[in-house]
């Protein structure tokens, strides 16, 4: 797959879908919207599927898995041996996010996309490894413009060949020790901020720590000059390939026309490169939660997504993604079993003036 | 029951087992605290129950079914009726709340309270009807102080009877049109803070009506002065028997160690009273969402409670506090079934310093 086809494939979500489902919420037994962006969500989807009756049933999560050279830097808290450790992890079924996979019905597909370990014998893993961990990009760039758009590109293709089986509803997650390095770096490019005010203590970093880590990000931006206006130039020079292949989730499902939940920050920055690639890809991004990284909020305002859950959550693996899905079938459930105002004969709620 | 022997039974939560449910997730292999609000519920879960390995499984919403006499004034969109209406369509499952408590695996009772209809013929309810609806607090005291009392004692001795029959989780919901106006005016009177910045709304009004609302709220409370160090007399005066009995479930929820999940505006107030009748009970109180109604985030405030969804909800019914089970099934399924740092032989995180 190129990527200039990829972009093109991509068209904006459907609107006469969106206000089939606006009508069905409109005529249901309940007060106006009180399902707030639950409601929202639904129509949204409708749109996006391109019918007002779809169905959520099949979902997977995919969990793009990197390594960052930047860790070196010490920008962490733990080794990078944690990022493949974790990763066969998921073929186990044995994180976090598996746990909470199990609860919402989700499948879950992990992605050697770069992680700097030998996963070749790990079954119950997509092998895609682009590079062995990106360069340390305090020094170099992260990984070449080819890198990046082959990473972007077998992330879109996974998205794609999940549509051909069926699933209906794609999350996106990741696990890549120094990905919130990566992912204060691009955002600050991106969004033209402040590197302090875009940069957090990740899985857990003191106070000085933190300094430290602002600063290598300084440094890096100062050295590469990434271009705001060229995402590509940003994700291969200050990125990650996890980022990368997140991208590549994000514009295959736009292209399949299927709805994907954001995650947390780095998932949001992911989605972020998607739409400056392609802005319509915006249509097809649900949020899910707001993380306890100082970015969370300022990404998913710029990517126009409001979220559904406020738990503090910071995790990563895609858990506020998953933790969404439940909301999600709830909002189905009562969009398509309940009853309208003309079969319960209740008077119908009137629009606000 | 009485409600003096009720306050008695109620003792603080178990801070060894909320110590234990700590230092189990503190071992758990991710990042410290990366749950956030979720790990919190649990650990609160634990101390709630004197143990921190309990089962959440069986779960059940009790919906407080009550009318207002208050609606004569024109402070709601929808007339009286509707009360009844929904309150038998809670028995046929065929309410907003209902399609969401299939998806989480939750039973609901729904009780007559004071709804001002003949429901007696209605199988599937709980018959305990106070009053037939209350009276119009603009111009008299919705209730006397025993019914009051008499509205908390059944609502309590349903919880605990949940509890004997091996329920482990309660959620709170109502249904009773005119009662964002007696919460609001409750909350008014109990936080004390100017009426027009505690009252919303509500299922829909216009600018013009919530003004009127607002006007009616304040004659009331100066009408009947309530006093705000009676949690009795404010409920009485300007509160309504939904309320009352959803006082009752948090008390006897309480009592019988059990959690249980606060809705949003109306049971929130609920759940203040039964605080401010008893402030250990404060302890068994879980928070679910915040709602659009403009109390909703001081309320949460008051009880200490942070919220875990952010969706713009207001459906009432319990609609909240049974979205929120989903994600307390997925803490708890992280909580039980990961491994810790020892198991998979990754290095512990740091706490902060």
């Amino acid at each position: 797959m190129r990527l200039d086809d990829l972009l093109k494939s991509i068209v904006p979500a459907d609107g006469k879908a969106k206000q089939q489902a606006q009508r069905r919420w409109d005529s249901i037994a309940k007060p106006l919207g009180s399902l707030g962006r639950l409601e929202e969500a639904v129509v949204r989807i409708a749109g996006m599927r391109g019918n007002p009756n779809f169905s959520l049933e099949r979902r997977g999560l995919v969990i793009m898995c990197a390594d960052n050279g930047v860790v070196a830097e010490g920008v962490t808290q733990t080794g990078q041996e944690v990022t493949a450790t974790v990763t066969e992890n998921f073929t186990k079924g044995a994180t976090s996010v598996c746990a909470m996979a199990r609860v919402a019905k989700c499948d879950w597909f992990p992605v050697d996309i770069g992680v700097a370990a030998n996963l070749g014998g790990c079954s119950g893993l997509i092998h895609h490894k682009v590079a062995w961990g990106t360069k340390n990009l305090r020094w170099e760039p992260a990984m070449t413009r080819e890198q990046a758009k082959e990473a972007i590109c077998f992330g879109a293709q996974l998205a794609l060949d999940l549509g051909e089986k069926g699933y209906q509803l794609l999350a996106t997650g990741e696990m890549g020790i120094g990905n919130t390095t990566t992912s204060s770096a691009m955002t600050a490019v991106l969004v033209g901020c402040p590197v302090e005010e875009v940069t957090g203590r990740g899985a857990g970093l003191s106070t000085p720590a933190l300094s430290h880590k602002v600063e290598v990000i300084r440094q890096a931006i100062d050295l590469h000059r990434p271009d705001p206006q060229d995402p590509l130039d940003v994700l291969s020079k200050v990125g990650g390939l996890d980022i990368a292949g997140l991208a590549g989730v994000f514009l295959g499902a736009a292209s399949a026309r299927l709805p994907v939940l954001v995650d947390g920050f780095i998932s949001a920055v992911a989605a972020l490169t998607a739409v400056r690639l392609c802005p319509a890809a915006a249509d097809y991004l649900l949020a899910s939660h707001i993380s306890q990284e100082p970015a969370s909020a300022l990404l998913l305002q710029e990517l126009g997504l409001s979220p559904l859950i406020c738990a503090d959550m910071h995790l990563g693996e895609g858990s506020g993604a998953v933790a969404a899905i439940p909301l999600l079938d709830m909002a189905v459930a009562v969009y398509q079993q309940m009853c309208t105002f003309a079969e319960t004969e209740i008077e119908a709620y009137q629009p606000l003036k």
